[in-house]
């Protein structure tokens, strides 16, 4: 194990952390709130630690596999217990769990809270906790890899294992400069968005933190309402961007440089079926609950999209809906978007393989002399990407069986239970029940909520790179 | 596919269906019911059907593995089309797709009743019900395998079909041996079985329905209030034969060859101590609903025994307990019994295949060099296997899915939907909610219920079988 290049980036993780807190503490300087003081505290804490770190250059910068799933875990373990800082410090929220509860929702994306009101929290640490979700949507190794000079060619490893997803792939020679396209679509869409939402007469503060939690596919929201209160301009505009940003970074790479046809490839055109039929099945299902059809339409494809996307955003309280929606939208749960999007959930190509191996292997079991392998898109998918994707689903289950009798070891009701697993494990934010779009998960115990914590980071991070964390083959000689 | 040996097989099922009715015939005279005429004008139906089929040799007795699947669903599907006839013919259940229900239910060992009143129904139509049980328990081909002259050496291919779990092995040489070993076991545990329970003051007629509907591991009851009612020694009789029933009949093949340790493998122990920690944990959650803790125990171990073994009898309702409780117990419907016992679920040892493959695998991404393979009990498992246990739960995953969405088009709440498809799928019987211990499967529509047949078939057939049967490659030529 190479402990000094891990070091060395967890390092690079402080420092950037550090810079990552300017967009709160200017926050607070504009809105004259008092919480400037515990951003800088946590600054010159982030950045001393981190500069002490890199300070000693590693003899070797070799990174193998384990290391690479390490400093991935690590990296996203101590981002954010610095990050909670400024809530426990200022007091906002008093327990450290639901400051690290609340900062490893915002990182990973997912939305969940622990506030019971978030009206009154001062803006400084509204805009922190949008932020996290921008700053963990595309990954923040790939973002410190864009900019940092790394060791040489390795940084795949660690590329691969924090982009959600099985099918991530260098767009360009450079793992850098690959970064670099991804980040700066990334940045231009997120702007785009910002401009379009003051055009909803937003104010700079709602626009911006609506926007961050949009393009990371987060969910936390500003209002207690979610997202109810607002104009019926802008929840078109956050379910046309929920639905952007769901979408394989890639393809945009590809669309830009005119490859139209390979930029709809099966994954986005299957988003694309899965978006539409669901809107479709549970407009029809609602209907009755609605004055008009426009505003049915409008509900159920704010809440579609907010839930495939993996957002969590609401403007309907879908726990009230009828049970074939709330079946629909648990399902849709599992699905997410596309990988390499910002989105959760399992991700339609990993769910393609999955299954488009179960047709195959039928397919092999009726006709034993004609082997055939798994395609997508016409290219054969290795066996050993298949293999890695059952793997993948049977941690899922294994990882989603434990939490679930653990969160049950408190007497709450099975959806509650189960649906908050659900909502953490896909990284979407709201559940069915207690955890459902109008309630939050402040009533969970600590060890509860670490479960959850952990489920948090285990789904954002393709749950292999926490399991080796934890794993003793990782740390064995 | 060689359509004439399909229709040998077929007629030989249909004149065993007939031997079969004997029982229930026997019953009707016993007890001097009308309804024997139902029962004769059927046996005269199958009889002569099946007599007609098996009159012209089939030219070649070769059988591929598409003839295998085929002739494995198909043949169960038969049996329940003929075996629904008594129940429909004489009135006892006036819609004919709820007597195939019932039937299926009967032969895939699920329990699961459409009937809201048992007490009332016909003695010869209650034993024919618990008879489909014993008979669908270890396979009803196998059984024919074992006493009918068939082809060469291809029966493994049915008998893989037919048999539950992934671990289906030769135990002598001759697959019609093999099948002669295990039908004696059956027989001979469920005799021991009648004559304990006769020592419980139960009737013959009592003793025999339990014992059939025991030793299938199935669940139909001869009471409205499935087993509460009868005393404490017959319930743990009863408790007993149900954890016995579930365990791989090979192993007690060993036993009787003196091979304990070869016997007592891996999959019977991690039997054994799910089994154990379950009825501990549920005990101490559930002990204040009861007057004593010997009290909780019987009825803890009676409801954890007949979920695992996938029986299906109550004598708590098991609804109203606690959170986790029912949580541990949705757990436990999925987990089944050993594979090559009458039990359903999806079987320990593709469950320990499925998740050892996990843990395998998760070493080989942390050290890419040092390539390990999946063990059970010492013996590397075949790449082929793995990967088939694989699929075989994306396909379960799927036929879930899929089941849950179309069982939601009803307005039923969401826990009677997920647990319907639970129970049927896993051959189980009751559920939570509507179809609780309590309740039972009548309210659902005549669409849902055949979705829930083609889960009982599918659950207890493997899945590839019944998938086959609809599968275009099967038919292609």
């Amino acid at each position: 194990m190479n402990y000094r290049m891990i070091r060395n980036i967890l390092g690079w993780l402080l420092i950037f952390e550090c810079g990552f807190m300017v967009v709160p503490a200017v926050t607070a300087i504009v809105y004259g709130e008092s919480q400037i003081w515990h951003f800088l505290a946590t600054m010159l804490l982030c950045g001393g630690i981190g500069g002490l770190c890199v300070l000693q250059k590693p003899k070797s910068s070799v990174l193998y596999a384990r290391e690479g799933f390490v400093i991935v875990s690590l990296s996203w373990i101590v981002l954010s217990a610095f990050g909670a800082l400024p809530f426990f410090l200022s007091g906002s929220i008093p327990n450290y769990v639901d400051a690290l509860f609340e900062t490893v929702s915002g990182f990973t994306t997912t939305g969940a809270s622990i506030l019971t009101e978030v009206e009154s929290m001062p803006k400084c640490m509204l805009m922190w906790r949008s932020f996290t979700h921008w700053v963990g949507g595309m990954g923040v190794l790939v973002f410190i890899m864009a900019f940092v000079p790394l060791s040489g060619g390795q940084n795949m490893h660690i590329m691969k294992a924090e982009t959600p997803g099985p099918s991530v792939s260098k767009l360009v020679p450079r793992v850098k400069t690959t970064a670099l396209i991804l980040y700066s679509i990334y940045l231009v869409m997120t702007f785009v968005m910002f401009i379009l939402l003051l055009f909803g007469n937003m104010s700079v503060f709602e626009a911006l933190n609506t926007a961050f939690g949009t393009a990371g596919t987060g969910g936390f929201g500003i209002r207690n309402s979610s997202f109810a209160d607002f104009p019926p301009y802008c929840q078109v505009v956050v379910t046309v961007f929920m639905l952007l940003f769901s979408v394989n970074f890639s393809c945009y790479y590809l669309f830009l440089l005119g490859k139209l046809k390979d930029g709809f490839n099966s994954e986005l055109r299957r988003f694309i079926y899965i978006v539409g039929i669901a809107i479709l099945v549970i407009t029809l299902n609602v209907r009755g609950m609605f004055d008009t059809l426009g505003e049915a339409l409008r509900h159920v494809a704010f809440t579609v999209a907010s839930v495939i996307s993996t957002t969590g955003f609401a403007t309907a309280d879908f726990n009230l809906w009828p049970e074939l929606s709330r079946t629909l939208l648990v399902l849709i749960m599992f699905i997410g978007g596309c990988a390499g999007s910002t989105s959760g959930g399992l991700k339609i190509s990993r769910l393609m393989i999955f299954f488009r191996s179960a047709f195959t292997e039928l397919g092999n079991l009726i006709h034993p002399h004609r082997v055939k392998r798994v395609t997508i898109d016409g290219h054969p998918v290795e066996p050993a990407v298949v293999r890695i994707t059952n793997v993948y689903m049977a941690w899922y289950i294994l990882l989603f069986a434990v939490s679930f009798i653990l969160i049950s070891l408190e007497d709450h009701d099975l959806i509650t239970n189960f649906t908050a697993v659900t909502a953490t494990v896909n990284n979407i934010g709201p559940g069915l029940g207690l955890v459902g779009p109008t309630g939050n998960f402040a009533f969970f115990s600590i060890p509860s909520k670490l479960v959850l914590i952990f489920d948090m980071l285990a789904g954002r991070l393709g749950i292999f790179s926490m399991l080796a964390l934890f794993s003793p083959a990782t740390w064995r000689k």
